[in-house]
């Protein structure tokens, strides 16, 4: 059917749907109560869609996340299959440490940075960042993302946190234990905080940038802060991502804390200043919900936004079962906050598409 | 120089020191205030100690902890090189399931269990298991140490948690992500109470047995238990382990309960009714000591103990900076606490032995 010319052209809307999913997701994060929880997962782009997969056969992550057409492409798969209310750019963390100047590959056992940092000099060589210039493909998906969404789904930014970046930086990829960035904390507190300010100032940049290339809002993915205790997180982790923080909220931005792990972190993860918490899946909404409520965050206080936190392997049960489980945290979490439905950590790659259709299902049916 | 025969034999006993290591475990086991805080290590025996590797040189791991001379051995180096205050026996978690029927070998990647459970027909042809028989070796280790130690030290017995071991047998081992036993207990609850209950009757078998032969008190790990939430660890794992709490205690027995990575399973774990909590290194002491005292639990209510929690790789630190965490630790936890200082989970196979030296020095100086 030809629009009527009369009309300004409007994206496709869902009539059973007359709220967005972008002014949902806006609300929610601006701390409003909103007729159901806007819904989006992480990692729903990328690893466990088939036409990721397919997709994939003929370019490498590398390339993908390069190019624009392709990372805008992968971003909006999810949103083709699924209801959800937001897309998440497809990216990667560790573009981070490799402008800085380290060898970033990956490999079949996870990412690799070389050569591992373990000296002053190595963290002194790292250059500064300049995201507009050294970024300048993630801009251009962004600006693609923004007008091929339009007003109907919003659009997230993201970026790793320093300490979780100095994490890869300084094993030169994944760890069990990270006894080798510990080690650095606890020997070379001034070379730690050396690393740390100017992964803060690369990842602010950056963010900003996302920002001002057409995303509605950025998480900041703090992966790696639980394997830090509360006393170590308080004096290491916590100064830059509240630095972070504040400069993108300077600029205007809003975004979101998600400390993977860090139940024994909550409370920091509330006084951070964010606009928002995405709590990771270990953590008990009931006493997140009472740590806001000490402070007077949520609905009925300062806006703040909850985001998650479904166990990703909830996804591997029968439907009956996850339909349950995403009743029983709205029912505990709107009466009290702007709560934006998502898992409390990524999306695993081997998760039954009928298990993410369930999901994404419960939630419209709320 | 001769001992005067006029004087009854009495244990080698250091002048510095006129509480023995044993009396001082005992006394803060029973929740009171001690001259120094016990200290032990988890994994304290094998992994790190030269002397250690020197040994597995000639046996296989399995050969060891079978052979009760052997695993006496391994339980006794950490004492010759370190002042510890207990001893815990050499021993592995995995020998429930083993003797329970399912093959256990340990390969390069860690531990594996064959065939990995998976339908009911498996779960029903486990064997129920009989510790004094199965486990008659290791009664005759307990024997051996108790002779040897005296009342110089404490002797420390455990057993893996239910749950704990459910993922080992789901698994067939270790695993990342648990899909596997999550799965299970999402889709077939009653298949997983059924395994279960079986471990626990296990359990508490193997753990009195443990006592009866000479352990002064008995450590159950839920090694697993914080990949569960909240709502599942009170579902799956928690009646089950107070069911071996209650067993342990009414045949006599003192039980510390360990819930790795369980900061969000806190207040569980203190309601378990066992004689005391082994804290993770993520705990919070504070966090911990708040949710005793609104329990009162601890000096000055009913008697508590609390155990750890040292990051295990702080001892890859300068010794300067592990004795200031143990006297941070120690200043947080004496006034209020019997505490039984530790780490908050297992030692590092490469763990500086100096660290160690450092951690076990600091105590002593308290």
């Amino acid at each position: 059917m030809d629009a009527d010319p009369s009309t300004p052209h409007r994206p496709e809307r869902n009539v059973d749907d007359p709220v967005t999913g972008r002014a949902r997701m806006l609300a929610a994060l601006a701390g409003r109560a909103t007729d159901r929880p806007p819904v989006w997962l992480m990692r729903q782009a990328g690893r466990t869609l088939p036409e990721y997969r397919a997709l994939r056969k003929d370019h490498d992550f590398l390339t993908v996340m390069r190019t624009p057409e392709l990372a805008a492409e992968v971003t909006l798969q999810p949103l083709r299959r699924f209801r959800q209310d937001a897309a998440i750019v497809f990216c990667d963390i560790l573009i981070v440490p490799e402008a800085m100047g380290m060898e970033l590959t990956f490999q079949p056992g996870g990412p690799k940075l070389g050569p591992a940092l373990r000296d002053r000099a190595a963290v002194e060589a790292l250059r500064p960042v300049e995201a507009a210039q050294a970024f300048a493909h993630l801009g251009e998906t962004l600006r693609g993302l923004r007008r091929e969404l339009g007003d109907q789904h919003a659009l997230l930014g993201f970026a790793g946190a320093p300490f979780t970046l100095a994490c890869y930086m300084v094993e030169g990829g994944g760890s069990r234990t990270f006894s080798q960035i510990k080690r650095l904390l606890y020997t070379d507190p001034d070379l730690a905080d050396l690393l740390l300010g100017k992964l803060a100032d690369a990842v602010a940049d950056l963010l900003i940038f996302q920002l001002e290339s057409g995303a509605d809002a950025v998480q900041l993915f703090d992966t790696w802060a639980g394997e830090l205790n509360a006393v170590d997180y308080a004096r290491f982790a916590a100064p830059v991502n509240r630095r972070i923080i504040d400069a993108v909220q300077a600029a205007g931005g809003t975004i979101l804390l998600f400390l993977r792990n860090g139940s024994h972190l909550l409370d920091q993860g509330l006084d951070a200043g964010a606009n928002g918490l995405a709590m990771g899946w270990r953590m008990d909404p009931e006493v997140v919900l009472r740590a806001m409520a000490e402070r007077r965050l949520g609905l009925a206080g300062a806006p703040y936004a909850v985001q998650g936190n479904l166990d990703p392997i909830a996804l591997f049960g029968p439907p009956a079962s996850i339909r349950a489980k995403v009743q029983t945290l709205h029912r505990q979490m709107q009466p009290h906050a702007a709560h934006i439905m998502n898992l409390g950590h990524g999306l695993l790659p081997d998760t039954p598409i009928a298990g993410i259709e369930a999901m994404i299902g419960a939630v419209q049916d709320l």
